[in-house]
């Protein structure tokens, strides 16, 4: 049995789908990549058991197939060759061989009963509890840009190592969160009938955030599964069975103080101090005063200590507040895009709101962190 | 006491000197800078005992003053700061301020004195066994760049852990071996009187393989040590105390066949078949034969196999020989600037000897590599 593709279009391919192949396991067999060829169509899958992807190109065979080869070899080889058409010859003996112009080369593979089965959208099974809905590239893409660093990493607490995904009256809310710091993103006028809540594992989101362009992107949620299909690439994935927790009820309602900062120039004092603080505890000290913000850090057993003016607008009492400064950095490095950013502070020991001072139509982006305390 | 410098000039100079500074030391003491300041002009040194690495630039200030540094985090605030004026107060407490507009940086300071020495060249002590020279800079960087990689990295025959510096009549050559490749490039019409060996440790040829330019390089040498003078950089080395293997009666005189190949195509393919080769060989099979070169590696275990035929010139009889496919690929990545290579070949048994089509003026480069058994 024979096959031919172009090089250059395989390894677009293979790119797009090899962030599926775990790289280690205890089950050698995903390594590979299935491929199936069914009406002049080839299609090519990877999965980690959490999640899947799948992408398709049309190849000149009038023959149907599916075995599995080697995922990382078969990407290596494909990636080195010049643009080229490669001719794969399937032979009953296990063996693949490449063909090109100039080389030969051989890889093994194992037959397609042995890989586990990959889900689809919208199935025989699933159909009437699937909820279905398209959302634009760009907005998800800016959604899971601004929330996913808050997810958890903690295995203690599943649900909080995703991302939530809860759809109510107003839109479509993303939500991450570690217990010291929390990301609220509302998608203003998306909406389903169904007001249900789904966490997507941090894998998912991670992989989407790279592959998601501006194109529209369709969504089929189940209660075990959704799957996103791009315009040339589908990833499905496990949702994460848990109850998030009630992040509502930590959001504080009235933080009457407002300071307005350049996020650029926070950001750069903020890296500076990270230079000071003590590294367990990574303290910076926010004093805050009409039109001045000054910033501090001290590391005792080092014998260091920085500190720096910004000018801010400020129109609360003077007021001293304490951060993890790798967390206060972590929102700003993912806020470059917003020119200012609004502070709502009330006290030493009650979170802080941030908010960008312009948000992005029809989004309302929203920052929690909590303070740390401070010595004196 | 107080002085003042340009931050980007103080950045431009650390980011020269910090790579004597080593990143783990039994010796805490040489994670600093020794900043030294007489006459207006500041001079920082860093050291690991094997290299020293000197430069100054001018500062404001009538005071002296040698003050041991923290070179990871001054080197660190310097780098994060925008372009400005530095000023920095040494208070006798043992603490300097660094203060610029907005902001004020306290680190700790050593007392000069707890600083190992420093080798200086000529010196009164060892002005008389001196050998002095200049070598231009493109050229050392092209010997450096060219031999570098066949140092050994063997502890157990530290001679080889160096590059040898050998004058002889026709000029100054340049050797390195691990005992399964030989580079040897000699720099014609270079000279002294003296006709000694001399062995540069790996990390001051690659220290100085980064900082070299087009300009002149000024050598001292004693038996002892070597210090290269760049424009505004100094770098003082140990050398290696040992007698270099006798590299020239591995050499072969008559590898009577000649084989000429491009050098890019060549290691595109390499760069395949080392995909192929078992991982401890490395093993690749070069079958020469009249304008016809195939490549061909396999690894048994994994079921896998590759061959690619090129064009090549050759004026033998038919011949397979096997290579380490990483060192061929070594000697490829460091020929690029060459177009087409020429291999003399003898046996299956015996050294190849690879030399560049078009030698550069005044220089002439050989590699050696020994070849691996074939199965068959």
């Amino acid at each position: 049995m024979e096959f031919k593709v172009n090089s250059v279009e395989l390894e677009k391919l293979l790119n797009k789908i090899i962030p599926a192949v775990p790289t280690r396991t205890p089950m050698p067999i995903l390594e590979n990549f299935l491929f199936d060829i069914k009406s002049g169509v080839l299609t090519i899958f990877a999965t980690d058991l959490e999640i899947s992807l799948k992408s398709s190109l049309p190849v000149t065979t009038e023959e149907e197939i599916a075995v599995v080869v080697p995922a990382k070899l078969l990407f290596e080889i494909v990636r080195s060759l010049k643009e080229t058409d490669i001719l794969f010859k399937v032979e009953s003996n296990g063996k693949i061989h490449l063909l090109t112009d100039n080389g030969e080369y051989t890889i093994s593979y194992l037959e397609a009963e042995e890989y586990p089965n990959v889900p689809t959208f919208p199935s025989e099974e699933n159909k009437d509890e699937v909820v279905e809905l398209e959302l634009s590239g760009s907005g998800l893409k800016f959604a899971f840009d601004h929330t996913s660093f808050a997810m958890s990493k903690e295995e203690m607490r599943p649900a909080m190592m995703g991302t939530l995904l809860e759809f109510i009256e107003e839109g479509l809310r993303f939500v991450t969160t570690d217990g010291h710091r929390l990301v609220n993103l509302l998608m203003e006028g998306v909406g389903t009938d169904v007001h249900n809540q789904y966490i997507v594992p941090e894998k998912a989101v991670s992989v989407l955030s790279k592959v998601i362009d501006d194109q529209i992107v369709k969504v089929f949620l189940s209660k075990t599964h959704v799957s996103f299909i791009l315009k040339d690439i589908e990833l499905i994935t496990r949702l994460i069975g848990q109850k998030y927790p009630d992040y509502k009820s930590v959001i504080p309602l009235e933080n009457e103080y407002k300071m307005k900062v350049n996020t650029k120039e926070l950001q750069n004092a903020i890296k500076r101090m990270m230079l000071f603080s003590t590294s367990n505890t990574r303290r910076v000290k926010f004093s805050v005063a009409e039109n001045k913000l000054e910033i501090s850090a001290e590391d005792l057993d080092m014998g260091t200590a920085g500190k720096e003016n910004l000018y801010c607008e400020f129109d609360g009492e003077p007021l001293q507040i304490g951060f993890n400064a790798a967390y206060v950095n972590d929102i700003l490095a993912h806020n470059t895009g917003e020119d200012e950013l609004i502070f709502n502070l009330h006290s030493p020991t009650k979170a802080v709101i941030i908010r960008p001072v312009k948000q992005k139509e029809n989004i309302d982006l929203m920052m929690l962190l909590m303070p740390v305390r401070l010595n004196n």
